[in-house]
């Protein structure tokens, strides 16, 4: 029945996705402050469309949150909904074949930036909830959470959160901002990296010199940089940084042949991002490379004369935005902390270096015994016919941390992206099969949840 | 009597040179195409006006080369003026503290892109040779070159240089286009640096990958580009590229004695740099490593996310713009293959490389004991009070050595310009000091130049 109502509905449905995919709510970029208070608006507009009471955008520090809420019942469960109405940066736009706040629908998928993170994602859910509206079936209390900076460290969510304790009271958390493995094998993810993120500078000689007249009698900004950079990792790939792999939890021979029964095809991965050989950490093979080991990443770098043709400065400074995956134990203060102090110290004297950091976030593992998990497992099963995968992922959603820590509430990461989705790359994309696939599995959670909670 | 006539007419010649300043003759950018193309008319006008010939605008495959003589008398020795009237790049604007296109004139210098580098210094020769023709004074023929493609390799110099080898026939060239130690200590070049300029490209992944869910099992190629530009010195600062240092010529000690009594204040160096340390070869001073020495400098860097904020991503591929300094008797055909041999080399196989080459050129020594040399140094002698000290310098005029194997014609390397000039630098500057110095000069190297080759 609420089957048929989605077919009938969808291409509303994806309409709705494509307006809200028009607005470029790229929270990074202050230009762009007036779109993302508009997408604020439309979700607002849509949840209450949808039947949601309470509708409020509410105000932060930041970039506004959106909540809403539809309470059946103070004595059944509640599920608090979180996603995100931010996106990233488009640029590089040359690289994308349609600009990217143009949506268009090719090949059953949606292409726009934010199509799958979070935009198309998060809508799942406002559709859901309608779903379920329409129906009567909506068998438990349901809250949205829906910020607008979580691209850029959900910076203010953390003081919304502490003080909105009583209204954000709920039994479980629901997220798709996560990934599955692929449309016939579907995973839910129940761990995930944390981050450390910093930007450093490299102050060389007062202002910028001709490199004839300077070269190779002062310290260079860039070549100091990268050597400062090349020193991080050793020649077996492991990160240099004293003590960062102090608090790593090893995992046991048993869980890494657990992981190991994942389905994963070297040569097509290599394949399909066109790679002569994977590098990575010595010891460790892809998957566990990008889930249960922390990294260390240059995301930019830039200094000097970048335009056309030819010019022999030697710059003042040099730059680097640096990030760092981070693994349970390890916490992002403590690895930023030990990074900024490597950092200075092996720096020459014959430069100055200023380390800034950037949001981190705390690495996570979800429980699987939960009830939670069972009812996401479950409705995954009778959607798909086959039974979902756990899987560590390598992203980080340092909120899932957070909300564990002051709302005591366990997380569920019903993810229905893939990694062909290309999110946070040009081209990013969202499968209509998938947007209507978490549309129709996240009401059966729903009743699964609450069904399983009653009889506990 | 020119004195005077100088003195009656600075303020005009200032002005013309204002003039020229404005106009934003930036040859590595294709958007300031026309103000190239004006620059080139000014300046032939300022020849017409002042009292050249056959003054043309030469074509070329690039920017025209502006060509002028004034034949007194063809038994007459003939000296070849060559300057050029394109500027660096002006970026980053943000860091001049006037506009670089609009002039200004304050503590008795000239502030604009160009003010030294080289469009005042070709001035003075321009005013110059009108203060001789005013007085009827020219005492030798006089051809002018002056191009508009120096800061980007003076591309189409050669074939112009080939294809008009008789025009161009001439006892001496005359450049201005390097600098002097100090007003009260004036020096001339008698050695430039060569220079080989190429850009590398890192490809890893073929697209914009996200740090989580890859960060760790494929190649970044930042971190690898920075990891292979450090490898490109050893721990004593020296460059590993094997062979880069097989046809360098060493200086004996006494040479180096020689050199070391040229006036050099290291604190004070420091100090104005705001430098800790000096940084470079082990085993050689400041000054031997800016002149005797050859250098690897990366100019530009650039990759990934490089805007406000933070943006968690792998990037496809990552840039550098680098240059080595030569110097005798390395050639930059020989050493750019070197170069990109080793860089290709060292690339693991994780990525992708592509060295391309930009211009380069031959590193060049002048000879001391010629009738040019004597004439320019006893016109300084004349004008400055003091003899002329000879200095080895560290930048690059490529084309004084095409000019020797082309032509056959040694050069002498007559410049007015200070270190504090900061050319290619924000707020560049010409001392208008140096500026009217030069034009007395100038004329008084043409009278010695003619007297000494009589009696030879």
């Amino acid at each position: 029945m609420m089957k048929n109502y989605i077919s009938e509905n969808q291409d509303r449905f994806i309409q709705e996705l494509l307006d809200m995919l028009r607005i470029p709510s790229v929270s990074a970029d202050p230009k762009f402050k007036n779109d993302v208070l508009r997408t604020a608006d439309f979700v607002a507009g849509k949840l209450t469309e949808a039947g949601a009471d309470k509708v409020e955008i509410c105000v932060t520090g930041g970039y506004p949150i959106v909540y809403g809420e539809k309470i059946v019942d103070p004595q059944l469960p509640t599920v608090l909904v979180y996603g995100h109405y931010d996106v990233q940066p488009a640029d590089p736009y040359e690289l994308w074949d349609s600009p990217p706040f143009e949506p268009v629908v090719k090949h059953e998928k949606i292409y726009a930036r934010g199509a799958s993170d979070d935009k198309g994602q998060m809508y799942m859910h406002v559709k859901a909830f309608e779903v379920m509206m329409q129906h009567n079936a909506l068998p438990c209390n349901v809250k949205f959470m829906i910020e607008g900076e979580e691209e850029v460290g959900s910076d203010n969510l953390g003081t919304f959160v502490k003080e909105n304790k009583d209204r954000l009271q709920a039994d479980v958390i629901l997220i798709s901002d996560t990934g599955m493995l692929a449309n016939d094998v579907p995973s839910i993810t129940t761990g995930l990296r944390g981050l450390s993120y910093v930007e450093v500078e490299v102050t060389g000689p007062n202002r910028d010199l001709h490199s004839g007249m300077y070269g190779g009698a002062v310290a260079n900004p860039i070549n100091i940089l990268c050597r400062m950079i090349a020193s991080l990792h050793d020649e077996h790939n492991r990160i240099t940084i004293p003590g960062f792999y102090d608090n790593v939890v090893e995992l046991s021979k048993e869980e890494r042949e657990e992981m190991a029964r994942a389905p994963f095809d070297l040569e097509k991965y290599k394949k399909a991002l066109d790679l002569q050989e994977v590098h990575g950490e010595e010891g460790y093979v892809t998957m566990e490379r990008t889930s249960i080991r922390p990294t260390l990443d240059v995301n930019g770098i830039w200094g000097g004369y970048t335009g056309e043709g030819a010019k022999t400065v030697i710059p003042s400074k040099a730059f680097a935005k640096i990030s760092m995956r981070l693994v349970p134990n390890q916490s992002p203060e403590e690895i930023t902390e030990k990074f900024t102090q490597h950092f200075e110290r092996i720096a020459p004297k014959s430069v100055k270096v200023l380390v800034k950091p950037h949001h981190g976030g705390e690495p996570v593992v979800t429980p699987t015994n939960s009830i939670a998990y069972q009812a996401a497992a479950m409705a995954y099963e009778e959607t798909f016919g086959i039974k979902p995968v756990p899987v560590r992922s390598g992203g980080s959603i340092p909120i899932v941390a957070m909300f564990k820590s002051e709302l005591g509430i366990d997380s569920v990461l019903m993810g229905f992206g893939l990694d062909a989705d290309a999110i946070h790359s040009p081209n990013e994309s969202f499968g209509i099969f998938n947007f209507l696939k978490g549309i129709e599995t996240i009401p059966l959670f729903f009743r699964n949840f609450a069904e399983m909670s009653k009889k506990r």
